[in-house]
């Protein structure tokens, strides 16, 4: 993909890393490291809450506008069945791709099923917990710089293998008002029934209140801006009670690399995130015998050959470098920053998975770049960013799901249970809660 | 539990209770049917607001204050850790009933213990998914009216079953200061590490941003009044980084009754909510043959014997009942409610599961009324309310649990999955994902 040898080679430096050494971070560049840009949502949400007004109280219409005014497209319909796309036209060699990436994301979330529980906690108390898809979801595809059909593959297919009944994908329409053809192909191929062709936030408010051609969602899922991102912040608060699969922030990749790993490598995998976004967070942890300045030479080469190069130098502007003294002390620091994707470049790869706690997805030894998991080993690519990792987990066939709880006691169950509930509602004060089990373990003779 | 017979039988109609006929229902009847008390979080958030960022600003001295102000107590400490609480003083009985209420809620809770996914998605390409803990979690357990025990219990037992290192539950102090003995007993068998002594907005914000003696959480839990849900919901947004289990209106029930439920029973179960507070919902749907007159008549007597008639009174003033012609229909109609707590007393309530799709916990059959699984059958107590349930779970063990995906591709994964890999960045525009798999294929020798 392109040919690497630049003549211009920029020093290294020029970069701007910032290189820390572990031994020797203090309090506040640990700080530092584990910083991420600072999103302004309070100025955002105001720039996003009359268009999520306006989208409430005008429907198609105000989404109409907005996709003229911000996207400079004229649309007739907003959101149409995805039975009146047209046929997308795709070569084969993009078709058996796609196709590909479809088998291993279907098999992965298939995988992810899980069977019902069901355990007597006591004698003839039954508990169980059953699965229900939900109802109508909301698919978020970006537009805009890049056109994303990945995307439509990640959300979709977990949605239909969930079951969920109605499925709205929103994405922008390019400037002639059609979909991608590579979006529309992903889209029939993972089940999606609506295409609201709009982006932004009109489009998530269009999913969240509904409008007279799109269907109103209980659930919305999908990376998107900041605008997007406030969209859904805004409205998870809302009276639209809509739910969203997660905040999001810029993408986001720490490298963990030893001696052995390649520096053409590292600096491919390091600018495969920088050139998401001038926003995207890159960090490299370097263990000792990594050749450094190697990685910096190839950065620098590799960067200079990418069309997205302005975007990838202004992330590598505010990314970093941290010398690592061993393994502990390399997942202590990740753990620590709790990366969106996590790449493991070592030998004995595998032994680092125990340690490793606060990831999105990780991506253990030689073989495993980045870009396998945005597209098609199987993992999903709609990631906690940010931090998130923290707590949040990767959008998964859960994610498409509820639980319900269901309980079942016969008469010896309740006979069991039963005083213990009685007592411990008198103990809240609760007289009718304790009333409701008294007046069935007399009528059962036994109170 | 109380006398039940009681002298002045208050007319059923004098009760409020709104009364549909499921076949003769209108568009305006179904909204009005799924309509919950409508909250308005904006004047709520604006209340909260100040407090959170005061104890962002001032921690502890801010915590102080509040619980001064709003709780009329006077706190040296505010945050101590579980083994600076004296040794609870419980009666046996007490002690025997909250320990099978452990005993259960931990089995059920232990039973949800997914097994990792792993799978070959082609060959040599290896996804996993594998569970972690989240590192620390907050607990709300309400005071004020009522003292909640078994909320601790709901929270606390999943979250050291996961593995939280950090479990801080906060609560409402005594006026004395102290805690309740049944809460601090709770919370010391189920693994709490720091107990909060304040409650309210101040509560929360002081999980949120952590204190000088309080640690800072991933992730707040629990039920709460609307100050403290809107303390949780404006935090979600913000800059403090936390995650919360899920949105909370006032609790609700929707019982569905045939011809052979004992009116008493039916009666007791719908008081059972109601009591806890007035702004409780209850629905019934009667099923033909279900004797109405005689489920209002013992909502009179009952409610009367209550020490809470007057929250259960005006909580039963906005609910409704819906005549219901078949399963069918009472299905339907619950589906489309969406009930934090669903009873199911009808003959062979088993065979009704299939068709329920939208209710926090199920309590199926005549034996089962919704207080064992408020206390101990070993489900959650901690459920969607508000609608919710269409969207979202109840608190499970993975609630306190995030799953990271993990990648593993073997030299002959990646050449064949490499070159779809490579054409779909192309696809997408993005150069240097591709070349993070075209250089790797190169050194492999196949590219």
């Amino acid at each position: 993909m392109g040919d690497v040898r630049v003549q211009a080679v920029v020093a290294a430096e020029s970069l701007g890393l910032r290189t820390y050494d572990a031994e020797q971070m203090s309090a506040a560049d640990l700080s530092a490291f584990t910083a991420r840009p600072r999103i302004d949502f309070g100025a955002i949400l105001r720039t996003v809450e009359p268009i999520v007004e306006d989208v409430r109280a005008r429907g198609d219409a105000a989404v109409r506008e907005c996709t003229q005014r911000f996207d400079k497209v004229e649309m007739d319909d907003v959101c149409v069945p995805i039975e009146a796309l047209p046929e997308p036209k795709l070569d084969a060699e993009s078709r058996a791709a796609f196709d590909t990436a479809y088998d291993n994301i279907r098999a992965f979330h298939e995988a992810q099923r899980a069977t019902d529980v069901d355990v007597e906690t006591m004698p003839g108390v039954r508990c169980r917990r059953v699965t229900r898809p939900i109802g109508a979801v909301g698919l978020y595809v970006p537009g805009g710089t890049a056109v994303l059909p990945s995307t439509t593959l990640m959300l979709a297919v977990p949605a239909a293998l969930a079951g969920c009944q109605t499925v709205v994908m929103a994405t922008p329409p390019r400037p002639d008002g059609t979909v991608t053809p590579e979006v529309a192909y992903c889209a029939r191929r993972a089940g999606v029934t609506h295409v609201l062709k709009a982006g932004g936030a009109q489009a998530v408010a269009a999913l969240a209140w509904g409008t007279s051609t799109c269907p109103k969602v209980d659930k919305i899922f999908g990376p998107g801006n900041q605008y997007v991102t406030a969209a859904k912040m805004a409205l998870q608060n809302s009276e639209a009670m809509i739910a969203i699969d997660m905040p999001a922030g810029p993408s986001e990749v720490l490298v963990i690399a030893d001696a052995g790993a390649p520096p053409t490598h590292v600096a491919a995998d390091l600018l495969s995130q920088a050139e998401h976004g001038p926003d995207s967070q890159v960090v490299l942890l370097a263990l000792p015998g990594l050749d450094l300045a190697a990685v910096e030479v190839e950065l620098a080469k590799q960067l200079d050959a990418l069309p997205r190069s302005d975007a990838a130098r202004k992330a590598l502007s505010h990314s970093c470098v941290v010398r690592v003294p061993d393994a502990a002390a390399a997942a202590r620091l990740s753990n620590l920053y709790a990366p969106e994707h996590l790449i493991v470049n070592v030998e004995g790869a595998e032994a680092w998975l125990p340690s490793l706690d606060n990831a999105g997805s990780v991506f253990l030894g030689r073989w495993t770049p980045e870009s396998v998991g945005d597209y098609a080993s199987g993992t999903n690519h709609v990631l906690p960013t940010y931090g998130y990792a923290r707590m949040y987990s990767g959008v998964s066939l859960d994610s498409f799901q509820k639980k319900m709880t269901v309980q079942t006691l016969s008469e010896a169950g309740l006979r069991g249970l039963g005083p213990a509930v009685a007592h411990m509602a008198g103990v809240e004060g609760l007289d009718a809660h304790a009333r409701a089990v008294t007046l069935r373990l007399a009528a059962l003779g036994s109170a």
